[in-house]
């Protein structure tokens, strides 16, 4: 997470709207996936170059996906050719953005952060960028992925809305999906809190405690990227921009109820990884009487008993006991009833 | 409860208004019981079908009210007879709402959540809808419940003002009698805290730190559902649609009183577990003093007295104390002195 | 606390309106002071039925106070004879009430919460409720009191503006004194504050902790009465009923600071009271800390002398110390040094 | 604290308006200073009766400056001569007031808190009352003290805008005078958080403990009169009172920032204090690491020595160890190597 | 940090507009650098002194920036060239202002806080004010530094938007190398976070928690520093003043998000620290249980066995197993078995 943040301070010092790709470059060849589609029409095609690609007059929805942000000079040719301002340009290349929607009156321009969990089961961030204006949209993502299989698969198959609709209702299937991702996340995350539950039933470890805190650390980083997201899509439902026609608001509003369940599910683990942390703590101290009980028992039953064998071990010349015929004998009853009067009173005080 | 999300996932890809069932099948076969009465009739039918089932333009209130929600053609059906949007369906078979109210102008739609607890004394969420029109209601619940039976039973014997008002009343009615049943909740989450706070007093055990965490979870998860219910029906109260008819609006702001002291408990209740924890953690820090005077009290007593039974249990040569006829009382004496002044001394420092 | 709530289950299913004491019954009649007066005229009386009292056209005031309320009749009467709505008649019977005011146009509704010490130092809330209208006010308490007495004083001697005001003066009056009961409920519980405080400088014991404990769920109870008692006298003050006239709004703006300030009282106490949890939970800790100390100082001391004691005390053929004239003596020297040694370390260490 | 509370609870079941004064009585008689001045003229003297004393249309500015409340007849003078409000008279009594200001049409109310550190080094609170209106500022205080001097010799001095100013301004000059003299305060706190800081690093004590315990709660006293000052010179800066004329506003904006900066300023000691809080109680279980250390290196070593001494300290007649020549010298090699692997073994898990 | 408040209380006493300088004397002698530029002219020079340093009528830019703020002469000579405020010129020398932006009309008003690294590695505070008219910006500095280096560097060079555009954008450049200059401080930051992660994973000490405490309160003066700077610069973006142009707001709104960034990457730091001190604290309870454990093991096994080796060295004359043949090597045996069973135990306890 502080890594995170450091490459930021590379751009320190240049004007806004410098255009430097902060992030790791994360594909090799930036690939441009190219839909164009309206009620009845339907083409698809990869392409290596954005020149001639352009707004169109016609109804003819345009959307362009793009898998990785490297290749600057594209991304500075679609701003060209869609008009776009050097500052979303400069916002879409540095992905530490915060989930936010800005209205560009002839476009509106939104930014996500979608995550994965890379190969250790640790949560990576991307981000995803949607310009969308009347009949055309981009999205622009760091690296090749599946989420946005199943809406081209509906566009392809003439199901649903979504190929009688305008570009807010294609922005909206795009936002959806990466909301649903969150579930599945949160699904994850959610087992590994299990796991965690049993360990600490069974026998907490500081591994245990390690593994809490990484936990902890990954629903803050969650929370952190869904709390402006639900403002953000609360904000496009509320939006007075023309691009987000009548009708869609209810779309909007309804994966605004999403954002709010994952909010609502995270801030659940967190009071359970708090729970957990309190149960952990209290645990250790537990553990610390369960060993001072038994060092106290050993303690208090062979000190007195060996006390009396030192008394009977000293060499006074008059030490009438050690005559008795029965002396030694009559030592072991005495010992034993000390024993097992101490052994009572810790029976007694539940100690045993 | 990580579990509630985790069926959520399962509809990731879908496009909106998927009528899927998210949730267990709670019962075998829908029941859809359906009850129509004006001032002066009354009719009550169970019915397998939804077929025919129309809004009338009749003064007469249609309530229909269908337990168990897997069926989801009849729901379909319900959605085309009544016009509903097909995003309200899907609400309704995703039974992880939050508590909300949707206002879609010719009816309004609403979700609540109940609680019952099960067989091991756990709390079961249980997903509600209302949705009504100006001479229509519908009531969704996931499992036949007994919860409604009193309100049946006033429509039968044209008690009260309920044959007389309108369907935002008979949805006040149904609000009214959700909203009692966390009151018998809570009494028994009360009754609970207060079986802990007795053990607290007696000898606390981790048995008790995990009853308290699993207490505090419940108020944590009742509370994630009342704080949005109270939301919901305060804006029912201010609501600006024609259902909710100018009389209607104190009786819900009456409810809303109701969904405030119970949000007062709660809260309450957190309070107290939380005052519990605390005492619970320095019980156990208590416990460790207590463990650790008995350890040095002895320790105290018979070290010295064991290290002076060494002594005279040395072989020098020349230890004249052993030759002394009274060498072996006296140092009984000395013993016996040494331990009383150790005796004395902790029960100046109040340890015994 | 958790029985305030048990008994509001009780009234589960009832329709809204229906008359049920929650409570209990506190008084053994209900006992109904009738008070009249204008500027010149004062009548005072007690009676055992509300029939014939009705609110009247001229200029006098009437004031019906009643103690006790569990005689549900003569509240139905009393709603019937000034015309008030049931679902404020439901309000005061049940006893669970938050403080809160309620405009109904004619009349103001006005429900607070008062704090009794029962005998065994325990608060105990009982619920008041104040309606009126033009020229009547209707005040009714759980169990007989003598907190409104001094009012009546002053409505017997002419004194002050109380004879001259509406309704609205009255009602301020009797508000400003529950509100000034605080002030005594605060002083009483900063003096167990004082006294705990001291406790804890001496000896805290578990008891300490459970007094701080209980203290603490007194202010939280108190917190939860006075911020809507806040509310509610701010909203008075801000009110645009006719009822409140434009010269009583700064009388209420008063008793609206006495509130801020008995609410100002009640954060310091919270505040000292956690600052008092972590005193005691440390001074766990240091009592802990002395009892090792003690058991160390002892088992470093004697440990190597008894070693040393045991060395001396084996049986080996040659062991020529023994033999020495003033092995004794010497060893005797030896173990004398050993222990200074160690106490000098100890002390170096500041343990003793 | 709790005491300052206390004191209000004696005026119970008074009405309002009731001028009792409330506070201990901090001087011997009250001392009244008349200011007079404009551009041209200044008039300074000290008066024993407020006879006589009245606004005037002329330009001239009166300010009255009173140290001492007890003497509540020449308060109630002074109310008659300038029309104050019986409650304000009353406020002015009640030193229990929280920063507050109050626009009565011709005049505005304006009330502080001040804080003086007694002989022992305690903050003890005062209340500044200041009304004023067109010409005319009436200043009180509990009790005489110098924080008005430098105004008054400014005003001497024919310096600055003061004496061209109107009443406004003075006042603001009064307010900045007392906000100004929090930051004296709160460098005295500075400097012992700072040595407490010192003790913290060095040694330490339960005493250390209870001092925190006490800045943070000197920093909450301060905290809470200093809160609602800020929305109380902020609320001047924003009056639409004639009194506060436009050019004005910036100053009452400047002092609000100074305001800001010391809360700002208490907000960083409450953080400072808590850390020092979680310092102080992990250095108490650092410290009890330490003990049990020693404990645990004292009994690891000495505990199989002194078992081996016992075991050659056995009456046995058949042991052969005890015939070889060199046996004893063997087992002092034998207890020398034994010792060493347990501190070798100690030095290897860092304990020594 | 207290150190900071403590020179402010020197003022106390002085009417507003006293030009007092706050702060340690940064810089030997004030150096000040004049810039005057537009489309195509470009002048720098280093002058001594502000006579004759007016704001012109045309339309090229004036930049005057000050290094050093002692000499206050000059300041004061500013003021009356360009019309400042008094109080302005006040803040600008009272270096504990909190960052914000004032509205005077003619000019706007900046105060931002910066920070640099000292040769400790302590987080140092400057004040860096900004004034700005239609045609004139002044920025002060209270010791020289090389941050607008880039920015004077992109004027030289007809670089970008900087020389077409007016004062409101060169205000922006800089309060976005400042907001840039914020990343640095938290790479540092966060490198130092993750150094202390790796020591708490190894052997954490007191130095750590010590550290830890540092670091959160560096984040602490971070954050008070930030919050109210994105509120300021959220100002400007909001901002109706005709200073701020319409094609500007995109750019302020550009650095708000920046300013949100750095707010985010503090608050997880914040976390990040506060889940830091859970795992020290419960590894020092770890680290007990050890030094327990190892305590615990060593008395458990050795004092059953030194009890057995006193009995047998006890002198009464009848001990029967002293006189067997084998008896010295039973009881070795039977010591080993004593042995290997508590062992086996502890094993069994996962204590070894």
């Amino acid at each position: 997470m502080p890594g995170a943040v450091k490459k930021r301070s590379a751009k320190t010092g240049l004007p806004p709207g410098s255009l430097v790709h902060i992030g790791e470059r994360r594909t090799d060849q930036a690939k441009i996936t190219l839909c164009s589609y309206d009620e009845t029409h339907f083409q698809e095609s990869e392409v290596r170059t954005v020149e001639g690609i352009l707004p169109t007059d016609g109804g003819a929805v345009t959307w362009i996906h793009m898998d990785g942000l490297h290749e600057i000079h594209l991304l500075e040719q679609m701003g060209v050719n869609f008009g776009l301002h050097p500052l979303i340009l400069e916002d879409i290349l540095n992905t530490e953005q915060r989930p936010k929607s800005e209205d560009h009156g002839d476009y509106l321009y939104i930014v996500l952060r979608l995550f994965h969990e890379d190969a250790g089961g640790v949560l990576v961030p991307e981000q995803v960028s949607i310009v969308f204006g009347q009949n055309w949209l981009i999205s622009l993502q760091e690296k090749e992925g599946r989420l946005f299989d199943p809406i081209r698969e509906r566009l392809r198959n003439e199901k649903g809305r979504l190929r009688k609709a305008a570009t807010d209702y294609l922005a909206h299937a795009l936002i959806d999906a990466m909301v649903d991702s969150y579930f599945a996340i949160l699904d994850r995350l959610g087992e590994k809190i299990e796991t965690l539950e049993d360990a600490l039933i069974g026998r907490p470890s500081p591994q245990t405690l390690r593994a809490i805190q990484a936990l902890k650390r990954e629903v803050i980083l969650l929370r952190k990227s869904v709390w402006p997201l639900r403002e953000m899509i609360g904000g496009l439902g509320r939006s007075d921009s023309p691009l987000i026609r009548e009708q869609s608001v209810i779309y909007f509003r309804d994966i605004y109820d999403h954002a709010v369940q994952v909010i609502d599910t995270i801030e659940t683990y967190r009071d359970m990884l708090s729970g957990m942390l309190d149960i952990y703590l209290s645990s250790i101290s537990n553990r610390m009487n369960e060993i001072m009980k038994v060092l106290t028992i050993i303690a208090t039953v062979f000190m007195p008993l060996t006390f009396l064998a030192g008394i009977y071990g000293m060499n006074f010349k008059y030490m009438p006991e050690l005559e008795w015929r029965w002396g030694y004998v009559a030592l072991w009853g005495v010992m034993v009833v000390i024993a097992l009067i101490m052994l009572i009173a810790f029976r007694r005080k539940k100690w045993l």
